[in-house]
């Protein structure tokens, strides 16, 4: 692969001087400012998030976690706050944060045109909520968004021929056996169990022109801090927002497996290292919550709200994969 | 050193239980919302920060950046977003973000209760601004916020014994020079030309009852990203800002070295690797506007109006030097 178009993401200081960065970064600041008001209207508590930590989410899709020499001990810089919410919330019940958030992705997402190296979420956990809950909250929230930005930045999304629709609810909702059974009738096979690719996710979303739910994945495809059903443990109470257009993922969420027995169970089953999961499993021993809660990724609903092609067109500093950019 | 009395922070999800914990985060949360709230009204837009790239600010007094593999090239973790604002500037005049920084501080900083290893700012820059100017904008956001929180969290501050006062403007301003006289004056002598030393530093807070500003310190102390003065090259027109009772360091910025000749003169004679400096030089080669601008800690913030005597208490998720917390 050429990485020639990528040589103006090394002079980002010239990029930068384009009118239409300096609409896009100024619809984004609009953005955050949109999704934090609106949670504040819903009792959330912003907090800092964690930037590196003794260990961090492991259910990246195939991405490489960055690891630091933290005074001779190992510790990881954050791929997602999942774990520290779940512990944020014995303390506030209702909580979000921009979160940084850095995963080396495979060379081939530069092809995605959605994947960065470095990106942000605002991450929200919800004590004693059901993944329902959550979702409820996840459709208010965009239609929050997109309802504001259509007013305040019209002449933004104008100058962007942008024809931004505000979504309707209640949201499409597929499983995701139904996800694959749509996608069967597209002409691609995704094997049950697994993960559902980036093309296919794309190919999903380009059928659709609001944004959809696709929940209930294989317990397989994920990871071990998501609730199986109570009556089916090979599927679980999670959910992914896909944007229409073929913006692909927006939202990933879902309710928490917080019990000890049952996470390290799950541990074992997925081979992951119990062994660097320390704080984690020592905390789930001595008691938090049921919660439910998602990640939003700030760059890819800049992205969708825009209508940008590349998603490093969506943020100051883009970083994606191979490129040693500023 | 002992590190016992650090066992709570490795099990932070038990101290997180606490009253004070969570009064202290509300009120973290409340400062963040009204110091955004207040540049937002100065015409600031708030950007993402970085959180990783090729190079970081060297200027971080004894700590030691983070190295990190990235892609095969050695990237590191941001010590602060002073290079990338002046970037940024070239795109917006006034910027701010919330930014990640982590510096590995050396042991001995675990004493000075107001070091970690992972914090945050609230950083900020102003095209064709003079320090005055940011200056005079750093007294009234600090006037703003605890104007602020003393109406809107006055149970809190009760209940945390905190007796806040809002300063008064303007702020007393010292030179360098003058606070090394101060302190030669309290017993304590500092060499001209070096920092002025954490202990020295506490000891000149404690002996003031409202915030005061150290200005002009000499270019050996300082790194080469601040603007000498036109009639002596031997001084900056930089700034730190001094919480009183104390609580010593509060804002540190100034006005920008921006010139790429003078910038790469600077770093020779500090002894810093030109080579590493990729993006940077050549982006002030192809020429950044003059700025000024500052960073103000939030935990440090926050330690400061909660009145707390820890500043692993300003923060969810403590991280001190050499303390294998989550």
């Amino acid at each position: 692969m050429s990485y020639d178009k990528f040589e103006a993401l090394k002079r980002r200081y010239l990029a930068l001087r384009s009118v239409e960065t300096v609409r896009v970064l100024r619809i984004q600041d609009e953005i955050v400012s949109e999704i934090r008001a609106f949670l504040k209207g819903e009792g959330f508590v912003e907090i800092l998030a964690p930037i590196i930590g003794p260990v961090t989410d492991p259910g990246i899709r195939g991405a490489k976690q960055v690891s630091i020499d933290y005074y001779g001990a190992r510790f990881k810089v954050m791929s997602s706050m999942i774990l520290y919410k779940q512990m944020m919330i014995i303390s506030l019940p209702k909580i979000f944060a921009l979160s940084p958030n850095v995963r080396l992705e495979p060379l081939e997402t530069v092809k995605t045109r959605r994947h960065l190296t470095e990106f942000r979420q605002i991450d929200l956990e919800v004590a004693y909520a059901t993944y329902k809950d959550v979702m409820e909250l996840g459709e208010r929230m965009l239609c929050h968004v997109t309802t504001k930005i259509k007013r305040k930045c019209r002449r933004e999304l104008k100058e962007q021929k942008r024809d931004l629709k505000v979504p309707r609810r209640p949201f499409k909702k597929y499983t995701y056996k139904e996800a694959l059974e749509i996608l069967e009738n597209l002409g691609i096979h995704v094997k049950y169990g697994l993960e559902i690719p980036w093309g296919a996710e794309e190919a999903l979303s380009k059928v659709h022109n609001e944004p959809f739910w696709v929940t209930d994945f294989p317990t397989t495809a994920r990871c071990f801090y998501y609730m199986e059903h109570e009556d089916n443990s090979e599927i679980l109470k999670d959910f992914d927002l896909i944007y229409p257009e073929g913006f692909g993922e927006s939202i990933s969420g879902g309710e928490r497996e917080h019990r000890y027995a049952e996470v390290v169970e799950r541990m074992r089953i997925s081979g992951e290292d119990i062994s660097e999961y320390g704080w984690y499993l020592d905390m789930l021993k001595a008691g938090v919550p049921p919660s439910a809660g998602f990640g939003i990724g700030v760059e890819r609903l800049t992205r969708f709200i825009c209508g940008l092609e590349n998603i490093w067109d969506a943020v100051p500093f883009p970083k994606v994969a191979g490129v040693y950019s500023p």
